[in-house]
């Protein structure tokens, strides 16, 4: 084995000089891979499962549908890029009586921006991993893509790292579009490779902070696409025992090792909360992915139990085994809003695992407010209200403080469960994400795209989106000459 | 006057409260508010001109032409708004049967990121200045603009601020949606305001990354948008009197000072470059903006003057008056590509002012390695070459090393000039642009929206852009329920 630096820098190598080549494939072709790593991955499921299973402590049919949603993405991701529209081709034509002075031919369409350094997370082992959103997004548009494994799940990774490259070569794509790389210094020390043109990054806000700041002080800083963290607080006008066992069954769903766990529940102060505790005791233990993540869950835990003014309403249980492995049940604990502004070093944190706060209020009109004060920056945010409350306008105050502060603003439902669609929104204001980019559906491959004009080029040197013989027959948006004297007087 | 922090607070309250009002108007309103601001613009173009040519020495039909982009910018985005495409509107319908699991109904559109915080140049007094493209793309977006003016025309801006505000009050514009700061430290102060939420920039390398550094290293971090600094080289395969004349007037038009300048000219190493010093000095001599960047003009071309290595062929003046300001004619130097290698620290820094390299080649095919190693990020490169070169594909390797490199690419003519128009990118790799954002024409848009998503929301609490009646008739893409199995099966 030679040394690191050697090692990293010979993977950005690999990844510089399959750029140019993985940019030129056309749509189509960058699709048909996509979904020859679907294939793949789906074919060899049982064998990914297995080993899934012992490295990380989730459950089989988490799993299969986790990784049912990875291939499934990369099929999305392909269906999504063969028409081109994602390249938002535009041509003005040369104009020589453009108001402001002749205008030349001018094209510019989106292009990928080279090679990706892409962080794995821990509690997705597929869909936020090797093969995941992050990857799938990169690929789909054309750059060149290095996996820094999770060391939560080593095996899995390299595995499913050989099967994508396996077939991404298989279907003749250049090589070195995709590889991976262990080891956190190794991850580190390729984020400063001038090679690496963006970085993404799925896992906590500390991590993810750190790496942010390394990008962003690169002699040339590089975009890092990071999401973080997020306590997806939930605002019910009415708490009825149907509700809060829902409530229960979201944050605690894979031991609460979701990005999306509804971590804060507002409800009326004189909601009855006896459902509870009886909610939490029905759900059985669950092993953390971990024994980091155990252990920084048993601190945060014993932070908010700890908390002056907290009405344990589940106590939950933890513990640890031979191996270190930590394994929990549901905590739950209720505060005023008044506790919560006392006391948010120990309640407002993210607790990464099967721990949520539920916060009483009195007046329902304090809570846009509150909202904005206490939450800045989140996934999701989510009303749960009677269809009158809907339709009255009395939630248009609450709405608009969602909105601003979230990427997702949902209307009954829990949080978990991502769907992964055209218009989903995973990204939020910092922390929920260091950009406002969502990590998760398609509208997320423009983080991984540039513009590119060209001015008065022949026809044999442009991009073959932005031919007038259109090869490839992506969508052309055409500004003509001549037209340029109207514009703006729509206000006339 | 209160103290510096008591009015950038001020400030900053101003522009949050206007952040959601101002997202709620409608497109073609805010559009009807912009045309509104360039009229006015153009019915106060004599005072302002007036005022601009004392203030920075630009000449009177260079500042005519750049009101007259100013405005028409203005009327531009306008026109860009109306149709509300820029919104991209996603509507996923519910979908039980959706292949990984039942999608809720999921709406997703582009909204503004709230208040920006632009930094005025000092090189275009109004294109990139109070009224220029970033405060016309943030106020089309639907973001309050806080301008922090430019030192180096303080009058101007604050007239140009009254007439703008003045404006967009008139046009039922919410209170605060506009503003003027003055001074250096209420500019940091402001950077670092929660309130504001994006940056955006136009000056030199040291300052903007200073800024950059600043919003990056926020307790919450945003995006900055700085364009910072561009040599723009030209490679040309033949050099002849014509092409020579003309690169002298693209880089000594307004002194040089210019984001496009053509700073370097790789010509043939037989070339005859005698034009070079009959075209230099056939420019008359043009006052430096500011006495600052006169002093740093002066240290350049010192520099440059004194590389080993270089011949001087127009060694041009540089006088200064009494009150520290500097006029100067074009200076030229010549040098081979090894010398340039090897001189890079006195060559290679951005000149601002009237001041190029030409570099002479013995062999075409060292240029793409050698523009990838020497010029990794520019707003633009040039190609001048005959007809039969640009059709026989001898050129692919360096349109491509440009393409990769550039936010622009130019074959024939001079950067210079920058048309503002929808396919325009004016934004490249660092130190280009601090990301590869576009700050001239439609497509910079984009810099200051960001994706939410509403899932399962009543017709009531969703953005008019989002609802089923669709009020401001605006694209919406759709996908129906029970297209997804389809996806991904074109590879079939």
């Amino acid at each position: 084995m030679t040394d690191t630096t050697t090692v990293v820098s010979e993977v950005a190598a690999h990844a510089a000089a399959a750029a140019r080549p993985f940019a030129a494939t056309s749509p189509s072709a960058r699709g048909a891979a996509l979904v020859a790593v679907a294939d793949a991955l789906d074919a060899h499921a049982a064998e990914l499962i297995t080993v899934a299973m012992r490295e990380t402590g989730l459950s089989e049919p988490r799993l299969t549908g986790e990784l049912k949603r990875t291939s499934w993405q990369l099929r999305l991701f392909a269906d999504a890029i063969v028409d081109g529209s994602y390249l938002d081709a535009r041509i003005d034509a040369a104009d020589p009586a453009y108001v402001i002075g002749p205008r030349p031919d001018l094209r510019r369409v989106l292009e990928p921006v080279g090679p990706v350094l892409n962080f794995a997370a821990s509690n997705f082992p597929f869909a936020f991993s090797v093969a995941g959103g992050d990857t799938a997004a990169a690929l789909a548009a054309g750059c060149p893509v290095v996996v820094k494994a999770h060391s939560g799940h080593p095996e899995l990774s390299r595995r499913t790292a050989e099967i994508v490259a396996g077939a991404l070569d298989a279907a003749g794509m250049p090589a070195g579009v995709f590889q991976l790389i262990e080891g956190q210094q190794n991850g580190v020390e390729l984020l400063q490779d001038e090679r690496i043109r963006a970085g993404a990054f799925t896992g906590s806000t500390h991590v993810g902070r750190l790496l942010a700041d390394i990008a962003a002080a690169r002699p040339r800083p590089i975009p890092f696409y990071g999401e973080l963290g997020s306590v997806n607080p939930v605002y019910a006008t009415y708490a009825d025992a149907g509700l809060l066992q829902d409530f229960v069954a979201s944050m605690s769903g894979s031991a609460g090792q979701l990005c999306t766990k509804p971590g804060f529940l507002f409800v009326p102060a004189d909601a009855d909360l006896s459902p509870i505790a009886t909610a939490a005791e029905a759900v059985a233990e669950h092993r953390l992915l971990n024994p980091g993540i155990g252990r920084a869950f048993e601190g945060r835990r014993a932070a908010v139990l700890g908390a002056e003014g907290a009405t344990v309403l589940a106590e939950g249980a933890l513990r640890e085994d031979e191996d270190g492995q930590r394994y929990a049940t549901p905590t739950v604990v209720a505060v005023d809003l008044q506790t919560l502004r006392a006391h948010r070093e120990e309640l407002l944190e993210e607790s990464f695992g099967p721990l949520s706060v539920i916060v009483r209020y009195h007046d329902a009109a304090e809570l846009p407010a509150a909202h904005e004060e206490l939450f800045p920056g989140n996934l999701t945010s989510t009303v749960h209200a009677r269809a009158a409350e809907l339709a009255d306008g009395s939630l248009h105050q609450l709405v608009g403080a969602l909105a601003a502060t979230s990427g997702r603003v949902l209307f009954g439902g829990w949080p978990t469960g991502v769907s992964v669609t055209p218009a989903m929104q995973h990204g939020g204001p910092y922390p929920a994400t260091t950009t406002d980019a969502t990590s998760v559906g398609t509208a997320g491959i423009t983080r991984f795209l540039r513009g590119v004009a060209y001015q008065n080029a022949p026809q044999e040197l442009l991009p073959a989106s932005l031919r007038d013989d259109n090869p490839w027959g992506v969508p052309q948006s055409f500004s003509a000459a001549g037209s340029s004297t109207e514009w703006g007087s729509f206000a006339r």
